[in-house]
């Protein structure tokens, strides 16, 4: 495969699960979870290599389009497509696929996950291209390593001849519960739905056309309306606001004759929540101490086991406790067990923010 | 008895163990952990009763003397006592005996402790009284309710003739391990050693005298040589500075032939770390919610039981955890298991004040 590959980075996210280090105002791809870079800024510079990829096209609503103008500079020759309101990924892909030409290789890449294993991402992603060029569909597979009950599965079927690396797609699996999630990573074969696609832009607009007409003649109807200038796009808010928004997944991989996955091995984590950000950082031997803890800001743990400290100033003493995270950002202090993680949202400073 | 009891109150502390609320600036007694008053605010009207309490003898260092000052205006007649260096409690007790008149009843009491049934507390006052007058050295022997490895213990002997309530002392035990604390449980007549005491002034001079020559001569020479006005006491400095410092216990209570105690059994607490005050604020019907948590400033308790969040501003929230105490103050903020507690004046933010 010669062609490159066009990054389109998907940029939206309430900021509630993270909270309070997002905020509504201040969401997750915005900030440096893990080293300096925020999230966006890794995303973009992992689809920076000019060899693979074309420049990006970075879809956002205009409540991001500060944070995404501060932090895409450096991204040299970036469209920023502004959409007028938040559908779901599935318009949103249709908006940055109508600005390609139709022969154009996207790689739709949400910009609040965290990849540790950048080569892989990119071998993976050469992989879903070449599949792509030849009209497949294709999903990333990220490898199941836990019985993981927050992700959607992909059940790998049989390979797809003449495309090392590309299996067609049997099933899709909603979340499951933990005993179902426990029998997909016993039975192999599973693999998570991190929502990394590859489609030829003209393949998916075709796939959308036949399976959500409107919403494909919805988008046609906002770019066609659209007002631009050099680098940014403003699609048509009045033709966008009818679209009843819906996923990728439900719009085009579940009914598509041609979906396709590839497997990625790569250190990925959708940063979900605080219990899988101290996962992701525990992984990271530079980030964690000899007992297993992490400490940002000033502070002192002792007698703690998988403790993570994330201070914005404030000196953090902890004494005595096992996997817990506590989370210091201005006013508000959050103390939680990694299990109870996923409350965190509906918390009220989170819920009322 | 009718003759009036003169407290004696003892205001020492380095705030190490309630860190980083208390600080060496800010010692325990002069904060308000239990409701509005303060530690030493409440001691003072514990003894205000002019039917019982003559004014008040305040024992104290100059590093506390604006405290004391600034919390004791309300307490009519006191004496402050200012000691020239810190020489642990009997050369304190002995300046107070020195400056009031021989047939005098003394009262010790710490400043730092608290006691939810003053009724209970001004009964045994009253017992101990009666037998200071008959120049015995009565010490409150605390209720023992758990096997409490971090006081010492009195074990109690025979009835004292005449004297209800009054009992012989046996023995008093050093800080027992745990095993051995509730040997003292099981087999009853053990109580703790709280630090309250009851004196005649010249008895226990007399003691001293016998028991400790030195310090009582000292004492002696500090209180003729010192400077006073009408309400504040300066003992020399030169004379007091070659004192040997020790406890009333080991100087005098482990000395005499005529050691007695009091049963007290008064809702104490001397709240000597993080948990003893979570387990006093529990104990207070007003201060805990249904899920046994005690929250003081603003936050929210999720799958919370037994957790105490203390906060001087920031809100504060936390999930999923038990028996674990949260203080903020200021830019420290101090996360700890009940039995993390008595580490805490070993952190670094403590210890380095």
């Amino acid at each position: 495969m010669t062609e490159k590959i066009h990054p389109v980075i998907l940029c939206g996210g309430s900021g509630t699960r993270l909270w309070p280090r997002s905020r509504i105002a201040r969401p997750k791809p915005f900030l440096p979870l893990m080293g300096e870079q925020t999230l966006f800024e890794a995303t973009l510079e992992r689809c920076s290599d000019p060899a693979v990829f074309a420049p990006p096209i970075i879809v956002t609503g205009s409540a991001h389009l500060a944070h995404v103008t501060a932090q895409s500079a450096s991204a040299a020759g970036s469209t920023i497509i502004v959409e007028p309101g938040a559908k779901n990924t599935a318009p949103a892909i249709a908006l940055a696929a109508r600005h390609l030409p139709a022969d154009a290789i996207m790689l739709v890449c949400p910009s609040d996950h965290y990849i540790a294993d950048v080569a892989a991402f990119t071998a993976a992603a050469r992989t879903a291209g070449s599949l792509a060029a030849d009209n497949w569909m294709v999903a990333f597979g990220i490898e199941a390593t836990s019985p993981e009950t927050g992700f959607g599965y992909i059940l790998a079927g049989e390979d797809i001849p003449g495309q090392p690396g590309g299996k067609r797609i049997q099933r899709f699996v909603e979340k499951p519960d933990l005993a179902r999630a426990q029998r997909f990573l016993d039975a192999g074969g599973y693999s998570w739905n991190g929502g990394i696609f590859a489609f030829r832009a003209g393949a998916l607009l075709a796939e959308l056309d036949h399976h959500r007409p409107e919403m494909a003649h919805a988008v046609e109807r906002a770019m066609a309306l659209a007002g631009s200038d050099i680098d940014t796009v403003h699609p048509d808010a009045d033709a966008f606001a009818g679209i009843a928004g819906e996923s990728i997944d439900y719009a085009v991989m579940e009914n598509t004759a041609r979906a396709a996955v590839v497997a990625a091995n790569m250190g990925w984590s959708d940063i979900g929540n605080w219990e899988a950000l101290r996962d992701a950082r525990l992984r990271d031997a530079q980030m964690r101490d000899a007992d297993g803890n992490v400490r940002l800001g000033p502070g002192e743990l002792v007698a703690c086991r998988n403790v993570m400290v994330d201070s914005d100033g404030p000196t953090v003493s902890v004494i005595g406790l096992e996997d817990v995270v506590i989370v210091v950002d201005g006013n508000d202090i959050l103390v939680t067990t990694t299990a109870g993680a996923q409350k965190v949202g509906k918390l009220h400073g989170a819920a009322n923010q």
